[in-house]
């Protein structure tokens, strides 16, 4: 039996597929537009040597300054406008917000990339490689200063528990990480441990990202709270999904090689499943984990075989549906503006029923 | 003619020196007493690992965990408190100003420690070198975001312009350092940068610590302002006579090797001040500085003198003077309640009227 890899069913829903992306793309563009001249405007404010990493890190400069390809696909952003909207407020009052959970988001990459000692981020080199690792602490720092000092600038009423939010989302993800690097050098991690690190590293900002416009629209606890939990849910099930692409994704879609994950030996949520709950082929999946040495191909396809064996893929593609419909429940159910809702969902469905 | 080590007239003011240093001592002692419950409560809440570091950098236990010897004055959460009490408020209104300061002063202390590759502070281990580079980033990052959190908890109803002061003082750290590092690879600083650089990384922590009480206070701008710059200004005086102290100051007292700060080729603001405007002599010196290897002390005395001769501690000790001086005048001239007040004046003499 070998692992199935490409393209595979996709996690429910399959006839609105294509009508999902088109939306979510759309909201994403539009978010991503609106966002950055905002966000440019902050960056600016930046002592020069941050400013000149941060646009660079952002995409918008290459490395001798010239204008760049653009960044990511500021999902983010794209939520915490949404969130404004939902709660009835004008795209103005997310803005701030939005930009705020972009600074967050590219602080934590930041110190992330050098305490990963990741050299390169989206095919170019990260800002530590670039300028030093002082440098990628200061600008991500410096980053992390001006969300706060963006927030509290808004003209809401609302933004004090806007910042509050932030702070303790921050937090969170500062704990994620942490916990992401102590699991390197443990063998037994579980499941719920592995979720936990997950709800940390993408769950939390997503759900304040999802949040915070509403929270600075000043919505009722009930609404900000459903938006939270949205954001949360399509957080861990982007997470699950991800790490399904991380085995058994088209390297021509994901962008990353073949197995990436499971030759960097990697303990994701579908390999921590299979450990733990697979018997004798999860001790088998675990001992191979915890060897040294590069492996070899067939080494990466029987592994990817033992997690699929092991009932990892399984249950990270249920795991996932389930998370995208608490998701779907929590946000469709909290009595917000029907379009804002509709394009919610698109972009549940675009960031987690992607192929796999 | 050989440079004075040792005690020398401090800058103005002697009659006072005394009954000063009394009402500091006591004001330092009470207002840690003061922080220390609350900023516990705090450090409590980071994740496991920060908490650990966190304590033991705060001086609170050993490295085996057992009670340690506390850690520093705690000057800052100080000044929280009495811009609070100034401004006519409940010692407990600038309590979350006082936590949040201390959180901010060292998580710039931990990365600053990392950064600078100090491996020891106050002659304890740095968290960098015993716990490795990523906890040492990770515990500032957690402290960072918990001094906001902190803040925006506070039940004051100015609790969002006091976030908004902290968030926008961080960024000014953050110059400070930046500025500071880039300066090393620099043999053209000048005097402004290098006050400049000082602003930073010492006038604006300190100039939020003696407003931010106040600021949750609600008191008038006038008053804020005032506390501020007597804050800024006590900052410069204290890096100045810190300066000073770094070449001239005795072991006995400051705790640190002889001349510390010309072994370490350091270009502080004497220093600075002799090569920029002392002509031949200043740029003996600056030759001096430039050149590598360990110094003997033989031209570490000759490198004292040449800043002396270069006009530099001359300039530094009046330049403190001057300072301190616009410190005591923008703080008893806005209409702050008197006995708190007093204190601060003599707060200013403490950290600025040192033996040097």
């Amino acid at each position: 039996m070998t692992a199935t890899l490409g393209s595979r069913a996709v996690p429910g829903s399959p006839d609105h597929g294509a009508g999902h992306r088109e939306v979510a793309t759309a909201v994403l563009r539009r978010g991503r537009d609106t966002v950055t001249p905002a966000l440019q405007a902050a960056v600016d404010r930046l002592d020069d040597a941050s400013r000149t990493q941060a646009r660079y890190h952002l995409g918008w400069t290459k490395l001798d300054g010239s204008p760049g390809a653009g960044g990511g696909k500021a999902v983010r952003p794209a939520l915490a406008l949404l969130s404004a909207a939902a709660a009835g407020a004008g795209v103005e009052v997310g803005v701030p917000g939005a930009v705020a959970v972009e600074l967050v988001h590219n602080f934590s990459l930041l110190h992330d990339d050098l305490m990963d000692g990741d050299t390169e981020r989206r095919h170019r080199t990260t800002v530590w490689v670039q300028w030093g690792a002082s440098s990628a602490i200061l600008c991500g720092d410096a980053m992390l200063a001006l969300a706060q000092e963006v927030l509290l600038e808004a003209p809401s009423p609302h933004a004090a528990p806007a910042a509050r939010l932030l702070a303790v989302t921050t937090r969170e993800l500062i704990r994620g990480q942490a916990e992401d690097l102590a699991f390197e050098s443990r063998d037994d991690v579980g499941v719920d441990e592995c979720l936990s690190m997950a709800a940390g590293k993408t769950g939390s900002l997503l759900a304040a990202s999802a949040s915070i416009g509403a929270v600075l629209a000043g919505a009722p606890a009930a609404q900000t709270e459903a938006l939270h939990t949205y954001g949360h849910e399509v957080g861990m099930a982007f997470q699950l999904v991800d790490d399904l692409l991380g085995i058994w994704g088209d390297p021509g879609v994901t962008g990353k090689p073949v197995l990436s994950d499971l030759r960097s030996r990697k303990k994701s949520l579908p390999v921590t499943y299979a450990i733990r709950n697979g018997g004798d082929i999860g001790r088998e999946l675990g001992d191979w984990l915890a060897a040294d040495g590069d492996p070899t191909d067939d080494e990466l396809h029987a592994a990817a075989r033992l997690v699929e064996q092991g009932g990892g893929r399984e249950w990270a593609a249920a795991e996932a549906r389930r998370r995208r419909d608490r998701a779907l429940d929590a946000v469709t159910g909290a009595g917000l503006l029907p379009g804002p809702t509709a394009e919610l969902v698109a972009v549940a469905h675009h960031l987690v029923d992607r192929e796999f």
